[in-house]
């Protein structure tokens, strides 16, 4: 069984880029056929193209869509390491960013005028990606030669516009109704926000942390004395935002929880993030997450909008651990465009290989010892 | 510029195969071109096809010999990872495994006969490696279907064969021209035995270290307490074996450490061996040192041969953390042929992309923010 492949770099993701046709040939069922090509079940993926970590285990499916209105249809797939499986229930930002240059790249899309726009749907939460790839002169560049934080090269720049993400979740952008809500965890009560745009997101105020807001190189440690406080706030704001029966049954994922607290005095940016990832800090921010902070910011009355003005703004710019990141905010054909620039580059365009028949990988794992 | 390559599995390392004139048509210095293939230098590599461990950011530069004796030569380069640069100091039995499966795939050697023999020569040690590759009715089967420990999926088996390694770095298969040597180390008279053959290789008795040579399982802690005094070892030896002029200057890689032992009456393995690599225990065994400690087991005044009975034999078990691993020997056409089975399959084949004009790696590292 041969399957052709794309490699490319989304943001700072890998992901292996398969067109629907091309593994729809395979009749093999998606969840078995995943892991295998990339090594799973193994903790270093050495007998597949996965890179053993979950920022390199990352599949995007995708074909030309049968909607005149859409360019391209995506899906998103984590691909489990140590476990033979497929996460197929949320999108990945940075793996977005590779969906309308692949569509260049393959002549499904024309470049025409300065700036090429790809409109992509996400299939796993139906939101609409309007991707904006410069292509002067009417052609991508030969070299390309855009920057972004975190990657040591270049790559093409993507600008990822999620057009009207408000409520894509839950049906609204204020989900419990209110801009700002009052939460009872660990003795305290706390003032948050509860916002669904990219995805639902539940702002947690640094100075009811006790954090200093202005000293933000101290946050990570006093956020990490937190963290079971956090959990139980996230797990609350399930439930209000209509996520989770009870406390109990929220689930991992979401809502996304993100402290927020004025800068001292700093032209550099407009408020100090920190999110929580898999119950950690983020060492930046998930994209999708950025974009409800960017709503919020622009929205009276929430934590955030406290802080920024909460006027309607064209950029907002976050600080985070890896460095500041802008969003942007524009109105398009009657649509409210929220998003971020990324790069992206394809990195090899490959054949991958696998001999044997699917279905034997689970008695070799079975068979085999390991490291 | 687009550079084809096959990515294939070896052992338990994965590398990147070039053929040598694909390189040379790019006309650009390898020690520039491999790391940015890679995305070096990055801790990720996450803008290359390097998989950010030692064990994935290797390359194979492989071409047919002019040599009637050899099929295939072949140079293996370890590609940094946080440093854009190439060891070529030595070779890696592990990706050595995909030599002779390459030349059959490509149809540079035709299969012959139920096992097909590939003759390989290492440039960076001069090494001729005999690689045997089972072709059942003359041909390679279909579906790979050979184990072997530290990988869960089957691949093709893969017999190396280092031929006449005795001698291949110093001249001499025991340099400091005596079986065993006493070292003074710490205030203690220490007994090994230096052995070149694969690698340069200084054993030492587990005994001597104060390990209960029959519970193997404590070895790692004990060995650990005493890292300092083994590496005094290895210098006093680097300066026997004529590797170094004295301790100061011994390099990092030789030679390499191993500790023996009688094991317990076992009938799994005939010796209990720890390698170290880089300063510390090494889950298994280096396939170079696996050959040293082959050949030591059959000379008589080593103190491996003292445990082993130090007699010609065809097999030999050494027991490592990650297991028993077997090593044979065997005359073939007045040569002897030390060598250990690894499995080893193509991944992928790709054509890797690499847009901008090499140099403008360097600009770009200090151009941009790293995580």
């Amino acid at each position: 069984m041969k399957i052709q492949a794309e490699w490319m770099r989304g943001g700072t993701s890998k992901c292996w880029v398969f067109e629907t046709d091309h593994l729809e040939t395979t009749a093999t069922n998606l969840d078995e056929l995943l892991p295998r090509m990339f090594g799973s079940p193994d903790s270093r993926q050495i007998d597949g193209v996965g890179g053993a970590t979950s920022t390199t285990s990352k599949a995007v499916i995708l074909h030309r869509s049968s909607d005149p209105e859409v360019d391209v249809e995506f899906t998103f797939a984590q691909v489990g390491i140590e476990e033979a499986t497929v996460d197929w229930g949320s999108n990945c930002g940075n793996c977005s960013a590779v969906v309308g240059l692949y569509a260049i790249e393959k002549g499904w899309v024309l470049p025409s005028g300065d700036a090429t726009l790809i409109t992509t749907r996400n299939t796993n939460t139906g939101q609409i990606i309007v991707q904006r790839v410069p292509t002067p002169g009417g052609a991508l560049p030969i070299v390309p030669d855009a920057h972004m934080p975190g990657v040591v090269f270049p790559g093409y720049k993507v600008g990822l516009g999620f057009r009207d993400p408000a409520g894509m979740t839950t049906g609204s952008l204020l989900p419990s109704g209110a801009a700002n809500d009052l939460l009872d965890a660990d003795g305290t009560q706390w003032t948050v926000s509860m916002v669904d745009a990219g995805a639902p997101v539940v702002i947690v105020r640094a100075e009811d942390l006790g954090l200093d807001t202005a000293r933000y190189e101290t946050w990570v440690d006093g956020v990490e004395l937190q963290l079971d406080t956090l959990e139980k706030i996230r797990r609350q704001a399930a439930v209000l935002m209509g996520l989770a029966a009870t406390p109990a049954e929220a689930v991992r994922a979401i809502p996304k929880v993100a402290i927020v607290g004025a800068p001292a005095a700093d032209p550099e940016c407009d408020v100090n993030v920190m999110m929580l990832s898999m119950g950690k800090p983020h060492p930046a921010l998930a994209i999708t997450g950025s974009i409800a902070l960017t709503l919020a910011a622009q929205t009276p009355g929430t934590v955030l909008g406290d802080i920024t003005g909460a006027m309607p703004r064209a950029t907002l710019r976050l600080r985070t651990p890896a460095g500041v990141i802008e969003t942007w905010s524009e109105e398009r054909d009657g649509s409210l465009l929220v998003g971020v620039d990324r790069t992206a580059r394809t990195i090899a365009s490959s054949t991958i290989h696998l001999p044997e028949a699917i279905g034997s990988a689970a008695e070799a794992s079975l068979a085999s010892a390991s490291y």
